[in-house]
């Protein structure tokens, strides 16, 4: 027997309270049933994105919600600012291009990020940006981006600032309302632990100014409908009933153990990854800013990633996930992500180390899972 | 004790079964367990979408599908016809107005439908047509269109035709490719008895031509992104990978039971439906042919319909549906599709003899269950 372990940046394992929650009887979204679970749902979200506006969930994946945060708040023609540095990122510039969107690019080499300084300075060159579009988390390179300083740097100017929190919501800390953050968008399988098809899109006030103005053509993501539903505690159109009933167990759970308690975890379960890695000497692939989300590893010299992954799921029955685009066969990397506990990372390092011995990496057994104890066992 | 009953025109319940295929431990959709999962989901879906083209499931509910339908074939100044007979109709034109396309309107009043001639002659009148939009069953009035017609309609001119299946597949008969259908839109919570969450498009070879031409802006909704992620057999974002699961058990499912005694099982159901209906003196809001998947019932002279869904439900925990749009307090509605069986249909009418007896409507009790069992004693 080998027990199935999903440690891949999301999807997620999802909680069995949560997948039997979902396997009840499935009930109409326009009855005072779903009201009521769409109440609680509403007010849980605005906990978690730590904002005052309202979150849209829409029955779509991440990338449908990055498009209706695009679609929404700029008109064709209009310039943005992308900070570059992963294939997220790029995925910003492909929505922008496929509407029409001028993209000034902040790049930084894969591994790296791009310094708040730097967007302010594009800023003051290209007066005309009507928008910064950013990941937090960059999954594909396991970067967190300093969304903090460039909230600051988008202050005062007419750009807003939207962010993929696809993968840090739940996970780092990013208070909306408080930093400064126009337009935030999140998916349900990374840090909310649930299957993949729900997304949010929370915006703030200077976004929703720019809805007013928007004239990108969009129907199925129109965030204005969508808001004129939520009077009404609904959704624009047919939700994805069940995991919104999931969404409710969920975010129960995270109440449970209080936001912050549950950044400190992500920390930790990040901290002690990193530190089981390096013991086994090899690389960080993130230069900047670790993500809490996930770690991303460069492969040893002379091995390629996606036999370590190969060897993950078929030795182990473990997945985690290789790199990306040109990452391909360089990076593996490693989630922690959602419903993630202190012994996941240590059977994730476990299996590392078993991995590496098999491909005929020396391997100083135990190495791992000592760094990674030596964390757990920090007080607090 | 009151068992929860869901009879609305969808969502539709859930098989139990399928419900617990759906709490398996979640997988991760890059992966040789996800491909083989999607594989057999793949042929499976072309069975009940009667045809041979690709049908691509996509993380969205019907409306979502329908826009992608619109932005793949479609290019900004195009003409298109819409059968125009109900609220789902309307969508149609919403969509295609939000992108510049130019609707001509081939109307007809709620309840009714527009003869194939009617499709015909417009497209003679209007050669620049690009495609006929319709629905097949529109849900808001029960009515079945004759979508067999309007393919011939089509046939032979410029016009592809586009048919909005989300309450007929699985449920009246659409051989898409023996009738020349050129794009079939569905969705997973009606005939093929899922939670929403994901739609489908399947595009003939008609359509694929003209998403080569097509310059309407879309990302999410890139069908011909998603086809080539079909030939590594994947999506080509993340998909709905829960649903998914839950497809692969209804797909199984409907194969045991057999395409045409799927529909003949709608069949008779909607028949007794209506018999029971009719048997208490209450009238059909189809004029034209009626559609298997649900009933559209008048309330009686004098009677709020909304006051005959706020029975069902509080009375007897039965999820209904009223009337939408301007057909709100007149009528309501009865589903009997996807997981729905004989004695569905007389639990629905067993509680309308109730309902109507509290709303001091005379009632000969027992009339409408008598007119549903002549039905179902039908041989075969």
């Amino acid at each position: 027997m080998k027990k199935y372990q999903l440690m891949a940046p999301g999807p997620t394992p999802v909680p069995t309270e949560v997948l039997l929650a979902m396997a009840r009887p499935m009930i109409h979204h326009r009855t005072p049933q779903y009201e009521a679970l769409f109440v609680e749902v509403r007010a849980g979200l605005k906990k978690i994105f730590q904002t005052t506006a309202d979150v849209i969930p829409l029955a779509c994946s991440g990338t449908g919600a990055m498009e209706a945060a695009v679609v929404n708040t700029l008109s064709a023609g209009d310039s943005v600012a992308v900070v570059r540095a992963g294939k997220f990122a790029d995925r910003w510039v492909e929505i922008c291009k496929a509407y029409g969107v001028t993209v000034v690019e902040m790049t930084a080499p894969f591994g790296h990020s791009v310094p708040a300084e730097r967007v302010a300075e594009t800023l003051r060159t290209h007066p005309g940006v009507k928008a910064v579009l950013t990941q937090h988390s960059e999954s594909s390179t396991g970067v967190l981006h300093d969304v903090r300083g460039y909230a600051a740097a988008a202050r005062g100017t007419d750009a807003i600032l939207i962010v993929d929190a696809v993968s840090s919501l739940g996970i780092a800390d990013l208070p909306m309302d408080a930093w400064g953050v126009d337009l935030v968008v999140s998916g349900s399988q990374k840090g909310l632990m649930l299957p993949p098809g729900v997304a949010f899109c929370a915006l703030g006030e200077r976004a929703w100014a720019r809805a007013k103005t928007s004239t990108l053509p969009k129907y199925y993501f129109n965030l204005a409908e969508e808001r004129k539903a939520l009077v009404r505690n609904e959704a624009h159109f047919t939700p994805a009933v069940g995991i919104i009933v999931g969404l409710r167990e969920v975010l129960r759970m995270l109440e449970a153990e209080g936001l912050a308690s549950v950044f400190k975890r992500h920390d930790r379960l990040a901290r002690a990854t990193r530190a089981g890695v390096e013991a086994l000497g090899l690389e960080l692939f993130a230069k900047a800013t670790p993500s809490p989300a996930l770690t991303a590893v460069a492969a040893p010299t002379g091995v390629d990633s996606e036999t370590i992954v190969a060897a993950y799921s078929k030795t182990h029955n473990i997945t985690i996930a290789g790199g990306q685009g040109e990452m391909k066969g360089k990076v593996f990397r490693l989630g922690h992500m959602g419903y993630a506990a202190e012994f996941d990372v240590i059977i994730a390092l476990s299996a590392l180390e078993q991995v590496l011995a098999d491909l005929g990496q020396p391997v100083d057994f135990g190495a791992s899972v000592r760094a990674a104890q030596k964390i757990f066992a920090e007080k607090s």
